[in-house]
């Protein structure tokens, strides 16, 4: 309960330090007779994994994940998976300016405030080091949700100014920005480039899309899907914004402008005309695609000159070199997506445990018909 | 753990439906010796209580606060706090011609198809009347908090495009819209009662300020104060999307122009120049304010005609008749502080278990004096 | 997580003092579109209401649950199930003698040290009226249990040194002692009342059987089931001892004194051959009998003078007036039961949740015809 | 929330199974600056080590523990502590024979049914196995304890029908049975090797011992101290028992018998006579030692031929060959102490968040000099 755990019954415990032996993750709930393919796990941390392009930190980490337990003949036993990913190009070295000084915009000053004590190699938990453990769950999230015929993808949607104007799901893996679009990718990776040349970063925006999503997931009140897409979203570092739907949007329309009619496709299946709930009414999932938007902050590790103070409190100004992404979003996206892919795997347990369905247990007959 | 408790350490659970005989909230952690006015938690459920003005919805509630527990000689004994909220003006006739359709907007397709069964008397747990029981939590996380010198407020700054220019905090009370500034609150006001007239309902943004909070607060990885803020605020019917700090808008900046300086006030109090973060860093904070905003949709019930369907499926136009908020803000605030508080309130009792000390437990020399 | 709740899917929270207001108890996790009717629910809180019979105290309370939520019809929406029972013969002014003194054996004095506060009335929270909560939420999860099977019963086996020798479960309601053989019933009943008369009290043992449970309930380690029960059944004031099964007579046996051969009843359900180990292996259940027993120590509160300490720290003798049960036994009976169904409901989820099914996901073939 | 974690503030999750790869724990909520000396880790896994005598199994394991985050320049971050423990002598193959049966009295079965799926290497997460984890796990809890003068010893009170008659508790790590008593010891390791040599193996009662505990630890209701060890203890494979203070002792006194007189030290200290209570009343400690007792049944793996079933639910004799320890408590003698260190370091962060202090709030003035 102190922090590092997510989820009541698809429960995921993360560890580990960026500049420490190795990260990890253990997950305590997941269904038994899963099959867990390794590669398919490392697939998903190869994603995040550093020194990927030029818009990528060059740190040079395998993120090799080793299972420990909970397997067995290649199938979830329902006991603990533990999954361990030992750290191997950590330069502990290359942070000893920084034993003294705080980075302004990073963890730093906070953390040495909230413990009173201070691992200063490369921010220690606070590190983006830390979301390999996320995205290994994730991965093992993504396989049991597989199952169930649920899809989570996520895309930069926007860089600085650039933003993409349509979704080609399926162009993301295709350009190093993670993209959906790729015109809007080349402008984007242009503008990272420059700005890196210039010792600078940029922030942006990222999209996630959960399809296939039975309806019925989430719970009310604080169990909200929404309450708790918005928390897992938020508690990536860097992140500062999550909408969900129409988002922010809908706080300047009329009720009239953001209704969203409610209708049966003729098979039994009942939909929204816009779907600009995202996905969500009241906290519970309605079927339709689960749409979420996140901020991301541009990177505050920069080469030009930020004034801080050090540790006796003296004013120190600091340019800060070592190894670092000038845009976090390309790595952030299987981040978004793991975090998504460990709620909905949460919820789909939650409704199952309540109703023996992973799904909705209510149902609409077909409209009759008409003549 | 099924959706109606929040919180792991000031841990509040609440239960009730819209027109069922009560609401209420159980707080389960709240420390020993603590002096309770009743009459302070009335205030704030007077806040939130329907039938305050023109903007909002007429039904009579007196939402008047009983405490069944945990209060002996005024004080809190450290056990649990059972409130209990007895609703008077329940009108569940007004909702028989709801009972075979589904309002587009509301829960009630959502909750249908979760349970497979269905209060149709006013949305039932997924109305905004469960807010009652977080106003009452609320209001003893802020009595508690008050002790700690930490205060909370919010006010409405945006309905529709009417945008609060200014935050003067002693302007909330004094204007129906609760807007932090006169002249908006005007505005927002008169656009109110022209969409009410039309039959239609407006949005708006909220922002919650906490003053006061102590450096050190919020835990790493996936309790970040930032992520329980999120979660919490996302968990209140209507909101569609939150931001911390300088939320959406660092998306699209580079990040020297987000950078945002430490500097020692040269009273031992470290600072940063534009607090860009919103008092969060890295999940912990700062001891700078805390800033929130929230994105809330325009009220879905509305009279003018919207399609859609009943429980057999079939197509039904449906203008919603009843009582509603023609803009959820004014009495959404109580309850966004509420919820701030009810998550502060969690963190500081985190860090004193940690640390056995409310707030920072590192502090920084002031600077040496300079010739 | 303060204290007060139980349970992870099928989640419990109580609350309420001996003399003050109220008692009640919140379930968040019931499944929805359970019938329940509040006659049942009353029966189990009548079977443990004071004043019964000569061997309980004689305050009077009718113990009227209110159900404040959660129903609809006459069954469970899925939403937080509220009840409430409102102290009626609260009588403060009793315990004025007890103002400034602790009662040897009660919770007095721990409290006090704990809290540096003290509601001297009945010893507030730490009254066995707190358990009236919890027979209010056992009945509901009876009620879930019923249909899934399971049926739980307790019985009184011991008092003093009188012990039951056979088990008639039917005859458990049909004596004041609640044993489950109307010999010993009697014994017991002269004893309490010989001890009684003598202003002294009586100890005795609780068996507490649950039939039908499915196998597989429970989890590995930390959640085993009967961990889960040992914590459950020692949260009831008064109990010092829980055992499973044979419990502490197999530390005194060999292993083949102790081995239970497992069969097949050759209709495909697999038989252990004693049942020592109580229904439960590693932590898990097998589909035998669950078998526990609780050792229930003597009122603490009696006539004859015991020597204590009052607030000042003086040494001061003590007699207890007021209205005491000479043995708890019986009015702990229907706890034990609850306790047990709340846990086994829980487990049931649980079950749940991870398989889709709430019961064994493994079964295996009746044995092979032979010849 | 799976049932591979314990504790609320001080958190530990386990994983790992006997003949995996590794196993390990990681606490979450272990306060930052203690110092952690890995060595006194070690010591603790050596004595739950195989191999250390004759009357232990003969499985080679040097459990070498890896502390791999949580941990900076010796003292701990405030961050999850991961702890791996990676298996070295596991012997899969020698479990070959028991692929296709089930062994009474071990998890076998029970797993199966549960899962549908079975891992039969020795076990898998139901082994004995899984202590170590929790021994590493206890150490830390040790270590932070022993900052507040808390101390906990284990020891073996019993084996078959030899009993220790005095408790010294300096003899517990001097003779192989742990028992705290020298002429007990022999005469249970008489016993023990005698029941090895014809195959069969014994039972025992453990006693365990918290002094220096404060008072004031420990939640009203369900999370009673006492409540919390009962569950944390049976959770322990084999423990079929759990008494606290006079336990099952205290079911045939009468109350009188049973009372304990409240008397202050003349040092502001207050103790009550006998402690039949065994440290603790009304689910709070009261300051005087914590004392429990656990029922640990004989090692179901025995050389006896044994009648089970096999997975065509045929009947099948059993000869278990492999290595097992003839009598379980001297290994489990860590183990207890390990659980009763997490629960209390649990409720020491518990009360501390409450109040402040890491234990009792109230005090009472020393007695006035009497004359």
């Amino acid at each position: 309960m102190a922090g590092s755990a997510w989820g009541r019954y698809f429960r995921v415990m993360t560890f580990g330090e960026s500049h420490g032996p190795a990260l990890g993750a253990v997950i305590d709930g997941c269904p038994p007779g899963l099959s867990l393919d390794q590669a398919l796990l490392q697939q998903d941390l190869d994603r995040r994994r550093p020194g990927q392009s030029g818009v990528t930190t060059p740190r040079s980490e395998p993120d090799r994940v080793e299972v420990l337990s909970g397997l067995f003949e290649g199938k979830t036993t329902g006991t603990p998976i533990a999954m361990v990913i030992y750290n191997q190009d950590a330069d502990p070295a290359a942070y000893d300016h920084l034993r003294e000084v705080f980075r302004p915009g990073h963890g730093d000053l906070a953390y040495f405030l909230k413990y009173g004590t201070r691992d200063h190699r490369g921010g220690g938990r606070a590190s983006g080091r830390e979301t390999a453990a996320r995205v290994a769950a994730g991965a093992v999230a993504r396989a049991f949700l597989a199952e169930h015929g649920v899809r989570v993808i996520a895309g930069t949607i926007q860089v600085g100014s650039v933003v993409a104007r349509s979704r080609d799901w399926d162009e993301v893996e295709r350009n190093v920005m993670r993209a959906p679009e790729s015109e809007a990718a080349e402008l984007m990776e242009a503008l990272v480039n420059e700005l890196k040349e210039e010792g600078d970063s940029a922030g942006g925006v990222i999209e996630v899309l959960a399809r296939g999503v039975p309806a019925g997931l989430g719970e009310p009140v604080f169990g909200k899907l929404d309450a708790d897409l918005a928390g897992a979203l938020m508690s990536i570092g860097a992140v500062k914004g999550v909408e969900i739907g129409d988002g922010f949007e809908t706080a300047s329309r009329r009720g009239s402008e953001n209704a969203d009619p409610i209708f049966s496709d003729g098979e039994g299946k009942v939909r929204t005309r816009f779907n600009r709930a995202g996905g969500i009414l009241a906290g519970i999932s309605t079927g339709e695609d689960i749409i979420a938007r996140i901020a991301v902050k541009p990177t505050s590790s920069i080469g030009l000159e930020q004034q801080t103070i050090d540790r006796q409190g003296r004013s120190a100004p600091l340019e800060i070199r070592g190894r670092h992404d000038p845009c976090l979003c390309p790595r952030i996206v299987p981040v978004a997506e793991a975090m998504v892919l460990i709620v909905l795997a949460d919820h789909l347990l939650a409704q199952r445990a309540k109703t023996g369905i992973p799904g909705p247990a209510g149902s609409l007959p077909p409209p009759p018909l008409e003549k």
